[in-house]
C-alpha cells in the first residue's frame, strides 16, 4: 500500500446533486490524514472511505464558499463525540476565521481537542505546514473571492546505503545517517570515499497539487510546476468557456493547458458542474491537450 | 394524494452513520413545505425526496445541537443559487439566532430572498405560525439544552354544503361561505333554516406532533394530547434507560408511554442511536405499550 495517497470524498460543484458531493478530499501521508476542503457531508465521506477521524489533524480550506467549508462544524462535532484529543489545525483565508471561530466555539463546547485556526495568505506563496518528511505550501488562485491552492511535497528522501561498501570500509554506525544524507566518508587514515561509491539515489519524492476553484491563469501553471499529480477544477466544458471566465472557473481544456504548461505527471479533473450527467466530454476535451488525465469520482484513490 | 403529509429526510442521532441522516423532516401542507430540524445534508435529502426548494418557506429548529441544525447554511445557500425569492423564516431558540445570523449573513450575501429569524420560547407553549388553514405551535421539551417540540394542526375545515338544499331554498352565492362556516340561512320571508339541514359535517382536521430530543416527561404527553400522528425520539432501547435519562433522551418504550398517555392515533419512532444496526427491538419494546407504532426511515412518507 502506498504511503502517500489521496482519496476523493467530493468532486461536485456548488449545487448538490445525487451523483456528487461538494469539494472534499483527504491526503494520507504515512498514516497521517490531511483534509483539503470540507464541503457538507465530509464526515460521512470519511466514514464511507474508512478513514479514521483520529488520524486527521490538519484541514486546509481553499476559500470561503459554502461548498468548500460547510462540512467543518459537523466534522469537528463528530470528531469531538468520538473523543479525539490533541489539536486540529484549520487553515483558511483570514476573514473566515472571524466567521467560523464563534460558530465552532458555540457548538463545540467541552471539546476534547483544541481547534486552532491558521490564516492563509492568498497573495503570496507560503509554507503552511512542515514536518520531517512533508511540506504543505499554499499559493494564490484566481477566483471570485480570496482563494488558495495547496501543494503537498514529500521532502527529499535519504540515499540508499550499499551494504557491501559499508562493510568493506567498516563504516561506524554513527556516520551512516550523514552518508545517507549525501556526505562522503573519510577513513581513519584520511582517505576520502566519495558518497557515490557508498550509496545509490534516493527514491523520488512525490508531490500533489490541488487547484480549486480558479479561473484559467498561467501563474497557476508556474505555481504547480512539475508536480506528480495535479487535481484541477474543470467546472465546465468548452461550450461554457465565457461563463467559466465570468464565474471564476476553468474549463476542462483550460485545466489540461495548465497541466501541460506545468509539465505535471498526471491530471485529475474535478468540481464538475451539476449540468453534466456524464462528464466524458470534459475528459475528451482535456485529452486533446494533455494525455494523462482522468475524471475524479467519490471514493477514487490516487496513489503517489 | 394527501394534502397533508410528512416526509422523513433524517432519523438518525448525533453520530452519523451510513444508514441514517441527522434529524430533518418536511411537512407538506397543501403544497407548502415546512421543514422541522435541518441536520447536515437536508438539501440533498430534499432533492432525493423530490421536494422543491421553491415551496419551502418555514424552517422550525427544535434545539441547538449540530445534528438538528448544521444543514441550514448549505440549504439556504442552495436555495439562493436556485433563485428562490420572498422570505424564508427560521424559528429557533433565541441564542441560536446570535450564532447563525452572522454566519448566514457572511456566506449568503446577495441572496435573492430574505432570511428572517424568529426566536422560539422553550418555557411556554406558543403559536409560532398561523395562516387560514394551519397553526403551528411550539411547546417545551426537556433536553440538555433549551428545546421545543412542534405541533402542526390543520384548522377546523368548512362544512360541506348539500347541493340539493342550496338549490331548493335558492340560496344566493353571497351567503354560501357563511353557511359553510356553520351559520343558519334566513329566507327572504324570514324563515330560519337551521344549518344542519343545509350542510354535513366537515372532514376531520389532522394534527402532527414532533418531539425530538427529549427525556421522558409526562408533560410532553399533555402537550401532544390527541394528535393524529406523533413522531417521538427513541434514541435507545430498554437496556440503556439510565443512559437515556442522563443524556436527555428517551427509550422506545418511554416514547410509547407518551403516545399511550396522550391518546395519539399513531406513533412513529426516530432519532435512533448509531448502536442499532437493526431497530426492530426498539419497535418490539414500544409495541408492548402502544400498538400503532412504526420505525421512521429516510424517505418514509406519513399521510395525515
Amino acid at each position: 500500500m502506498s504511503r502517500f495517497s489521496v482519496t476523493i470524498l467530493g468532486c461536485g460543484s456548488a449545487f448538490p446533486t445525487t451523483r456528487h458531493q461538494p469539494s472534499c478530499q483527504v491526503v494520507d501521508f504515512r498514516g497521517n490524514l490531511f483534509m483539503i476542503d470540507c464541503g457538507e457531508n465530509a464526515q460521512t465521506g470519511m466514514r464511507r472511505a474508512r478513514l479514521k477521524y483520529s488520524r486527521l489533524g490538519h484541514i486546509f480550506i481553499t476559500h470561503l464558499h459554502g461548498d468548500h467549508c460547510f462540512g467543518l462544524p459537523g466534522l469537528l462535532s463528530t470528531m469531538a463525540l468520538q473523543g479525539k484529543g490533541g489539536v486540529v489545525t484549520v487553515y483558511m483565508p483570514r476573514e473566515g476565521i472571524d466567521v467560523f471561530r464563534p460558530f465552532i466555539d458555540y457548538f463545540c463546547r467541552e471539546m476534547p481537542f483544541e481547534v486552532k485556526f491558521v490564516p492563509v495568505d492568498n497573495k503570496e506563496r507560503q509554507t503552511v505546514f512542515e514536518n520531517d518528511s512533508l511540506v504543505v505550501e499554499s499559493f494564490p488562485l484566481y477566483h471570485r473571492v480570496p482563494c488558495v491552492g495547496y501543494i503537498f511535497r514529500e521532502k527529499e528522501k535519504q540515499r540508499h546505503l550499499l551494504g557491501d561498501m559499508v562493510r568493506f570500509y567498516d563504516i561506524p554506525v554513527s556516520r551512516l545517517s550523514a552518508i545517507k544524507a549525501g556526505e562522503d566518508y573519510v577513513t581513519p587514515d584520511g582517505t576520502v570515499i566519495p558518497n557515490v561509491r557508498l550509496t545509490v539515489d534516493a527514491d523520488p519524492s512525490a508531490s500533489y497539487a490541488y487547484c480549486s476553484d480558479t479561473v484559467y491563469d498561467p501563474r497557476v501553471a508556474e505555481a504547480v510546476k512539475g508536480v506528480d499529480v495535479l487535481y484541477h477544477e474543470a467546472t465546465y466544458g468548452d461550450e461554457f468557456k465565457i461563463q467559466a471566465r465570468k464565474r471564476g472557473h476553468s474549463t476542462a481544456r483550460e485545466a489540461a493547458e495548465i497541466a501541460a504548461k506545468a509539465g505535471v505527471g498526471r491530471l485529475v479533473l474535478g468540481h464538475f458542474s451539476k449540468r453534466y450527467i456524464d462528464e466524458s466530454p470534459l475528459l475528451a476535451e482535456a485529452r486533446e491537450v494533455f494525455n494523462n488525465v482522468s475524471l475524479a469520482n467519490e471514493g477514487m484513490r490516487i496513489e503517489l
